[in-house]
């Protein structure tokens, strides 16, 4: 752990939802030394329990009022559909100069959920989305290196004071992350496709595959592929649950234009339309070896 | 490498198509010091003169009909829409104790080739697949231990020599693999579920980011599940466009009932049925951590 700094950047952090992502944060401001307390809030006291045993937090307190308490930062690292609640009982207990930010991984649903409790859109709440997770969960999972070389998503809004905005910005930098700004809706459509999809197919698949009468068999010959393709699959069913409530329009959308997609491979398999096989397959090829060099 | 034991179980090995899985055979067993000479063949002479250098043949020559002479074992690891011409050309060459045997990840195709050329089923033709491979391709990707610990699924018919099906089994378990009979169609359908929709889904996934207006943008969010799932579309494309047209009864099926099924989350998402959504994801959830434990 590094030395403390003189001024860390957060005096106090409270963090409700001490899972992979909110535990992961903590871990990595306090190696940095950025952070003089961590307090730690949720519902699973056995959760917090480990979280404070693990040196991940200070001390918890499982009433989110309490816990927020003179922090002057606030991560509300919960899944989608418990963020409402949450902010609704900790918006009279905040500090004046606290700063509150989520993680979330659809940013619409948030915003509208803090707008309806405010009436508008308060100047110290940044929505926030780290690109960055496992198909693990809770804080046992949780690593201070998570985030090193991955980028975080801001959607501040035209509402959102610039200190706020810095303070989340400069957080998220500690931990050794590239954060970059991005408009609530651009956000969300990015996120449809290259998150939100994929893991639709993946459950999708698992479940059809689970669904066979030979599934025992079917599931013994899944080959190395399979593995890697299906690990997704693993991720925590509440939070993708959330996710697909919170995103839900523009999920359809992508579905929608991936079952078309699929729908015209089938065609050109059924036509025996050679070229259009191969051309497909050759054009993904070249997309997916662009990107990745593994 | 081994000791060459006093009798090896192959004295020449010809290997026609000296790519992963063919060039990972030829390591491995000289590795175990069960082969004696190893000729390679194919079309691409860089990638011949390649397995001269690693040492993965002995020595090469591009036709088929030369290299298969005097071969007691001849291992056809071709594409699949390549099987039929390469057999067509070494079958009045073959020596009177040559086994046959191929690597395609579909084997009624294959069946039906040979059945084409000989008129009948040859009693020393044993269809197998090697339920191995990664998402590379050509001699250089090869390695000795591709086959440790995974499987090999052979299809032998009735008119099948047992001696030739010993031979091939034994073949593969000195590569470290488990080696299981199956039914042919029943293996059609086996990896139609498991690895040939799952391609056809990671190479739909990625085609349709790749068509989105916004793609460079879409593709630079794409986080580490991504990566993963997407991994298998770079799969080499002739290889996947065989597959489809030899296997494509069984995947249409399996494309048709996936998609019904993601038309059924999709409805679930729609209608915000989230008992539904839940569902789902918790079944393939607990099918997915029931198969791995990574």
């Amino acid at each position: 752990m590094a030395e403390m700094t003189a001024q860390p950047l957060i005096r106090r952090l409270c963090v409700i939802g001490v899972g992979l992502i909110g535990g992961s944060l903590a871990r990595a401001l306090r190696e940095k030394g950025e952070v003089a307390e961590v307090v730690g809030c949720g519902r699973n006291q056995d959760n917090l329990r480990a979280a404070v045993e693990l040196g991940v937090v200070d001390r918890y307190d499982t009433d989110p009022a309490r816990a927020v308490a003179d922090a002057d930062m606030v991560v509300v690292a919960v899944p989608l559909g418990a963020i409402e609640p949450v902010v609704r009982a900790i918006v009279s207990h905040l500090a004046a100069e606290a700063v509150i930010t989520d993680v979330g991984s659809a940013k619409g649903s948030v915003v509208a959920d803090i707008e309806r409790i405010y009436g508008r859109i308060p100047a110290n709440f940044v929505p926030g989305h780290p690109i960055a997770g496992t198909e693990k969960s809770g804080v046992e999972a949780s690593f201070a290196t998570l985030f090193q070389k991955r980028r975080v998503i801001l959607t501040p809004l035209a509402e959102t004071a610039a200190s706020a905005h810095q303070r989340v910005k400069r957080m998220w930098e500690l931990t050794g992350a590239e954060v970059i700004d991005m408009g609530v809706r651009h956000h969300d459509a990015v996120l449809a496709a290259t998150s939100h999809l994929p893991h639709m197919l993946a459950y999708t698949l698992v479940d059809t595959l689970a669904r066979l009468d030979d599934r025992a068999e079917i599931f013994r010959y899944a080959a190395g592929g399979f593995r890697d393709f299906s690990r997704i699959a693993s991720s925590d069913p509440k939070m993708w649950h959330d996710i697909c409530v919170a995103n839900r329009e523009q999920l359809l959308e992508m579905i929608a234009l991936f079952g078309a997609d699929l729908e015209r491979l089938a065609a050109a398999i059924r036509n025996d339309d050679r070229a259009a096989i191969l051309n497909t397959f050759e054009r993904a090829k070249r997309a997916r070896d662009n990107l990745y060099l593994d």
